[in-house]
C-alpha cells in the first residue's frame, strides 16, 4: 500500500545548493523565500485567514535527496560526521520517505495577478523544493519548550568575525545597495552557523569554501577566528541588476 | 509530478472512530497508543538514540478522510461549524494532500521479538492510521511559544462534572481494576474537551452521545453542567478480559 501526493507549491529560495543551508529553520531570519502555489491549488479562498498566523509548517519533499535505498543509520554533521545514530532520531534528508518538515515565518501573502505567493522568512529550504502541505503553527499544541532533546546540542554561539576582501567589496559596489545590505546580514547569519562539516570546525584549515546564494558564487576562508569573504561573483546575472524579489 | 510514499508503521489507538478524538495532540495525556513499525523499516538501528528525545513528530495519512475532491475552504468545528476559513489555515483532515502532523510523547521503544514498537502518549490519532515518517522534536527550532495564532482560541477550560450511572458502574465492576482506573482518567480528559460540535456546546440538549474507545461503546448525556455516562458495554470482548496492552 502506497500513497501518492501532488505538490501544492514550489519554493523559490536564496539557497541554490545544499551547502550553506542552515540545519534547522529559524536559525537564519534573513533567509527569505517565496512559496509559489501551483494550480489548481492557487485559489485565494484556500488561504483565507492564514495570515492571522505568524508561523506555518511546511511539509515538503527532499527532492535532492531521493535515493533508491535507505540506510537505517546516518552520521549527522553536527555530531562530527563519524557517530552513527538511527535515521529516525535525526532530521536527515536521507530517510525512507524523503519528507521534510520546517516551521517558517509567514511574512505576507500576495494574491495578485491570479497567483498566490507566500512570502517566508527563516527558511532552510533548497530552491525548487516541492511543498505538499501547509498548516498553521498552533503554539498550544506545537510549542513544547521543555521537551527533552537527545544528542543534538544547541547551535554553537557565533565566534567568527567576518571581513570582505577588496575584490569582494569592489564587486558588491556594483550591486543595488538595498540588496547588498540584505546580503551582508544573510551572509553573517549563515556563516555564524559555520556551515563547514563539524569535523573541520574549530580547526584552522586555510581551505577555501564556496557556496551559491541567489545567483552569486561566494568564496571564503577562515584563519584563526577571522572569516574572510575572498570572492563574490555572479553566475549568470549582468552586474548592477537587482535580483527579482531577492530570488 | 507526484510523489509516492509507503507507510513505515501503523498506529494502534484507543480511538476506534473519529468522534471523541481530541482536536490536537497533547490535550489528552492519558490517550496512549502504539506505533508498530512495519517491515522492512523495523530495524532496531534505525531508531538508535531516538529514546533520548521526549517527544516526536509523526507525519501520517488521514486515511479516513481521503476524498476525490478537495474544498478550498472548511468550517472548523471549534468555530461553531458555520464560519468558513481556508483549508490551509486549518489542520482539517480534508485537505488537498491528506497529510497529518502530530507531536506525541515517546514513552518507550520496545525492541522485543524482532519487532519495533513505539509506545506513545497524548495521541490524537485514529486506530490504523498509516505513519509515513518519524522525526525527533527539537525545541530550539520547533518550540515557538510566542507565535501568533489566528482564529483558533485556546481550548476552553473544563467545566463539566462527570458521574457514572449505576448501569455503567456495574459494567465497569466486571473489568480489570487497572484498566478501569485508566479508563476513568481517559474519559475525564476526553469529555472535558467536550467533543460535541461547538454549536451544541453550552446548550442543554439532553441528547445522548456515544463514542467507541478500545472495544467499548460509551454513551453519555449532559444536563446543565453535569455529564452522566449512562451506558458502557463491550462491542466484542467477553467481560472481565483485560484488553491487550490497552488497545
Amino acid at each position: 500500500m502506497t500513497y501518492e501526493f501532488e505538490p501544492i507549491g514550489v519554493i523559490h529560495s536564496c539557497f541554490k545548493e545544499k551547502f550553506g543551508i542552515p540545519r534547522q529553520s529559524g536559525l537564519i531570519p534573513e533567509a527569505f523565500g517565496r512559496l509559489e502555489i501551483l494550480p489548481p491549488f492557487n485559489r485565494p479562498e484556500a488561504f483565507r485567514e492564514l495570515e492571522c498566523f505568524s508561523h506555518i509548517w511546511l511539509t515538503f519533499v527532499f527532492h535532492a535527496a531521493i535515493r533508491e535505498q535507505w540506510s537505517p543509520s546516518v552520521r549527522p554533521p553536527r555530531l562530527g560526521g563519524n557517530r552513527r545514530v538511527g535515521v529516525f532520531a535525526t532530521r536527515s534528508p536521507f530517510r525512507p520517505n524523503p519528507l521534510g518538515l520546517s516551521v517558517v515565518k509567514l511574512n505576507r501573502i500576495d494574491f495578485s495577478a491570479h497567483q498566490v505567493n507566500l512570502e517566508l522568512g527563516g527558511i532552510d529550504l533548497l530552491d525548487q523544493t516541492p511543498v505538499l502541505d501547509i498548516k498553521p503553527y498552533v503554539p498550544y499544541s506545537d510549542a513544547i519548550p521543555d521537551a527533552r532533546e537527545g544528542f543534538a546540542p544547541q547551535p554553537a554561539k557565533p565566534s567568527l568575525s567576518i571581513r570582505y576582501s577588496n575584490a569582494a567589496k569592489t564587486f558588491l559596489d556594483t550591486l543595488d545597495a538595498d540588496f547588498v545590505r540584505h546580503l551582508h546580514s544573510l551572509l553573517e547569519q549563515i556563516l555564524e552557523q559555520d556551515p563547514r562539516p563539524a569535523y573541520l570546525q574549530g580547526s584552522d584549515t586555510r581551505q577555501t569554501f564556496g557556496m551559491r546564494l541567489y545567483d552569486l558564487n561566494i568564496r571564503w576562508r577562515i584563519e584563526d577566528d577571522n572569516l574572510t569573504i575572498t570572492e563574490i561573483d555572479s553566475c549568470i546575472r549582468p552586474n548592477n541588476a537587482k535580483p527579482h524579489r531577492y530570488e
